[in-house]
């Protein structure tokens, strides 16, 4: 088996860490020099909507998937006249779009912050419909006058009421070309200058009637748009029911955790959606904790010492407030995590 | 930090797949074409003596270590005069020679079957000294004449007395550059035509005591030696004691359940210790078992609809009595392990 992945980042290397020992092998099309993946997968050093790279991938694979939905819908949708794409082009256009995205989850009636027309009153964010991320293309405004110059300023410009949340949380879940569906626990996620910061897993006193609404809400979206793979869903807790706010159509950042702490990895699960074979437990084998690294490569040695640490680095060049690896941490009860979440936390460099 | 591997089979795949997140790159020497370990760490086709190809491991790494103990002796002595070999020429040397596998054991005060003068009486087996391994090189001999005749026939032949055992089991254990030792529970292993079928971790009905004894014996090894990786010691339970079969200087196929069975597999504590980094936790996060795929591929897909499997797959073409993958069976406790393992064995191979 053969999986192509458009995109060669820390996500795609992670795909193709547990794609191996499936009997999967993975080539990536990646235009930066020396990716993350290039160490455990075939690189084709490629734009993403390089004809040529595409017709390779189309001729050697046995499906195509993505590691981010910045990819040119046009490209994926000519691949997909001549091998399987999933997730398909169309949900991944939909998660490109702030204001498609929007309308996907008000069809399917899973409720989001207002925006545009339903804004009354600031602060409000302005945020650009395409391409920003960790924070960037988002901009807070107080007053009409900060408020008109960015939608003037920022390309493709939405407006979006603020959610006054008490948490901000998320939901990962896969489904398979057969429509079995699985489903990981609500996880925490704290966010640090716009980038995710730590995640909870399980999030703290996650109840069961907060856990059901999100895989109601996640499970709508899956079914609705026929999606294979893992998809992530982020949301605002607000007294006590949950908000969208947005897809993402792949693996994502807030689902590490799964590594090693649940029986079944997001990578691995999204593996085996894409492949065409069944979805793997999805429940959790202990509380852990994820923490980000950015900016700076963290001591290993140190990190290593202390106890339920596990150390992810991927391959990449340090710079300011670019994520360059993680550290799960893992423990047998939520007391000791917190104590271990508290030890290795300072040995986790977050420069932005 | 790169790491050099003599040997490009599944045990250096498997160490690459878990040195790759710590940011460790690997390189093997291996000279059979398309090996396991190529999918996941850069290759020198070449002799494991092969002096050119030394030369750059020892140019270019770190620390060099080995996925297997029949490496010529005199390449590692070589090796060690530029670069960290770990674990060190003198205890792999040992372990590739049964006589002075034994003559080490004995003088450490470890329990080993009789051997040579020591046997009186029929039946006997008789081993070459040397590269024997999954059974042959081994001969069951029941009468003077089969002894003549197994002793002219098999080269550096040694007898050894019959141990009436009640079953196998294997204890593994690493230490670190600092001396630091850890040890993982006794397993139990079951054999078929001399090659591992199915590894029982822990080994039912572990008592500590048992345990104790085994990190007794381990622990003597491991010191007297000032070993630094992972080392796999077989033994039999007779009697409630233990008794000592055959060492392995290096990660061992009775490990493999650690990897979704143990906090820290025995790959990662491997790439730990030989990187001069501290030792993981080898706490167990549940009952497990290992089964090996022999001379067929498993049908991904069956395997992987079952709850609990974890596969693994080599990347070796098929062929009677070789070992191309293995399947971790993951449980809750050990009544849900044994309905799952037995759902689970139909579906692994294994042909001899």
């Amino acid at each position: 088996m053969r999986l192509g992945i458009i995109g060669g980042g820390q996500l795609a290397r992670m795909l193709a860490l547990a794609a191996r020992p499936l009997g999967v092998d993975c080539v990536v099309v990646e235009p930066a020099p020396s990716p993350p993946a290039a160490a455990v997968a075939e690189v084709i050093a490629a734009p993403f909507d390089d004809r040529a790279a595409l017709a390779t991938l189309a001729r050697t694979c046995d499906v195509v998937t993505v590691e981010l939905e910045a990819v040119p819908v046009a490209a994926l949708e000519w691949l997909e006249r001549s091998v399987p794409v999933r997730p398909g082009p169309a949900v991944i256009a939909a998660a490109q779009d702030r204001l498609a995205e929007k309308l996907l989850l008000r069809r399917l009636g899973i409720p989001t912050a207002p925006f545009d027309d339903e804004v009354h009153g600031l602060p409000a964010l302005v945020k650009t419909r395409r391409g920003g991320f960790d924070g960037r293309g988002n901009r807070l405004v107080r007053t009409p006058e900060e408020l008109a110059s960015a939608r003037f300023e920022l390309p493709e410009p939405i407006v979006e009421g603020l959610v006054p949340f008490e948490r901000e949380v998320s939901v990962l879940a896969a489904r398979s070309v057969t429509g079995e569906v699985r489903c990981w626990p609500v996880v925490e996620n704290r966010h640090e200058h716009g980038i995710l910061q730590c995640t909870m897993a399980p999030a703290p006193w996650l109840t069961p009637s907060l856990q059901a609404e999100a895989e109601d809400l996640i499970g709508r979206v899956l079914t609705d748009t026929a999606y294979v793979g893992v998809l992530a869903l982020e949301l605002f807790e607000v007294g006590g029911h949950l908000v969208a706010n947005e897809l993402a159509p792949r693996v994502h950042n807030s689902g590490h955790w799964s590594i090693e702490g649940s029986v079944t990895s997001q990578f691995e699960q999204h593996v085996r959606a894409v492949c065409g074979w069944p979805l793997g437990d999805t429940a959790v084998v202990g509380p852990s904790a994820m923490l980000n690294m950015v900016g700076e490569e963290a001591d290993a040695g140190a990190v290593l010492a202390l106890p339920g640490t596990h150390l992810h680095v991927y391959g990449k060049e340090p710079r300011p407030a670019r994520k360059i690896g993680h550290v799960t941490v893992t423990a047998a009860n939520a007391e000791e995590l917190q104590h271990r979440i508290h030890a290795t936390a300072p040995l986790v460099p977050f420069v932005v």
